[in-house]
């Protein structure tokens, strides 16, 4: 989850962010790219390999943080084209209602979602992809899986005790978790 | 709002349509059909317009009955592309979820929706649609109108107390009640 | 999933029924019973317990058809009422949005929702629920059970896989699914 | 919209909330209080009367930060005890979804919502109240209004434009905007 920041105008440099960061709850967008057919039947869900500090491998959905100034909409296609590619054609829905709202914290007690640099409120979208995705930025690779592979134990454990939970949430919510 | 029917299998004829409906709720879904920008804002409507038996124009979204063993997403398909032609690309949503539930009773002061022909429960769900329209069926023409537009007087006039009232909730749902 | 049925008058008698049955999609409701901590957080489920005429144990949340004339909303509370008590206070929710529509076919494989009588459209809700329940009917008791118990392979079963995937939706909406 | 600040530990100064709030989108909830019946049907909606710094009555309804720390189901209670009074009884839903997001910005051009002060993403939803009202702080009165009267054009111009908007959207989502 990594942001532009901007440290002339009215954005935070690192350091102010870092002092915002134990004080504010953050405002973050998530979006869980998929893809659909011609039904809007979700077939499959896009995951994001990152490699982590410790060199493990991280599956992860598309995430940051909204900035001062930014509609909620701005940062969904912001973040999904940085990580996506710029021909990803994310279909961004016509209503400003989120599926679920994620609570992550410091402590993973709280919320069971956890997010040891801060206090954020994130609000999580289904996002149909419609282009070509050529990730971009840090990530490894972009891997289509299907609702059923999403829920397998391995590629779960992969994905961190919170995107996990939250793909289950969002399978839910498309009426494909199984 | 006509139907697809067929004498034939599990369907029922047009007597045994009238007969149930005067015995049981029937299932609708309505469909508002929008463009939308990049960004997924709606930026307008698309309205039906149709002669009515009395030869006054009627303005109206796609709405029609789900028939025995179809799902609720194939109905929505059916309904848009009968009435807004095979080329309009109508992006059905990943999500079963409808934005609202309409119900209309043949009194209507029951729920302030009314149709005279039988009690029905109709799924409403805010549509997208990317590709080129041309109305068939018994719609005369189809106008896209802004949001501001489809809230004038004139315009909810001609759509009837129930269609105007329930574009009027699909604008609050996506956020562009004037 | 039994219903009040009324010969008089403008309902069905149960041989219709049946032939309805074979021939229309049937408007149902689903009610997921919970109880709420004051700060609406659900902390358990209640979980219906029926004799199957095979003479096993099942458990089911409140399920039941909308009559002709009938709202979404008394059909809620009726069916509640009828399996719960008349003292069971359920909380109806304000809005008529669904947090999801569940499709019930004869062939479990269309949808993954089974019934074998018909094709129903189901709209289900999560209901708090504040007072006394005894459950009446054919209903031999009523348990309340932890989102994490209900997750559990051993209730899961017991569920049936319709009740089953429909409680894993509706934890999931309340932000409840471990 | 006042908040609860602590100079000590983790939450900010007000001179600290000053600059964050040039720099950062703060995170709130809006919460429309309701009366409903025992089917659940929204029958009057509560505004919260406040004397502006320039001598005039605002109607509002109940809107604050979430602080760090805290979720997003504590903050609503806390403003609704806050300005309801600590026996009004608030019956927050049981799922964290909102029924719509809403965007204040210093500038009322860009989402129609304006706030002078900040930039702020808000969660907005509606919450059954069920107990005796005492509006305390800063409120000179609470008054329950119809979803009629609460369209008229005298209260909609007492509640500014943001507020008369979100009750829209609101009565919108519950079915009773007329």
């Amino acid at each position: 989850m990594s942001d532009i920041t901007d440290t002339q105008g009215t954005w935070l440099s690192e350091d102010e962010l870092e002092t915002v960061r134990a004080r504010m709850p953050i405002v973050y967008v998530d979006a869980v790219p998929v893809r659909v057919d011609g039904l809007g039947y979700v077939t499959s869900i896009g995951l994001l390999l990152r490699a982590t500090p410790d060199g493990s491998i991280n599956r992860e959905i598309v995430s940051g943080r909204i900035l001062y100034g930014e509609r909620v909409r701005e940062a969904l296609l912001r973040h999904l084209e940085k990580d996506l590619g710029p021909l990803a054609l994310p279909r961004i829905p016509p209503s400003p209602q989120p599926f679920t709202v994620v609570e992550y914290f410091p402590d993973g007690e709280v919320s069971g979602f956890q997010d040891p640099r801060q206090h954020a409120v994130s609000l999580a979208y289904v996002v149909p992809i419609e282009g070509d995705c050529e990730p971009s930025q840090d990530a490894l690779d972009l891997v289509w899986v299907s609702p059923d592979e999403a829920m397998s134990p391995g590629i779960q454990s992969e994905m961190g005790p919170g995107h996990a939970k939250l793909v289950r949430r969002a399978l839910a919510h498309v009426g494909r978790l199984p």
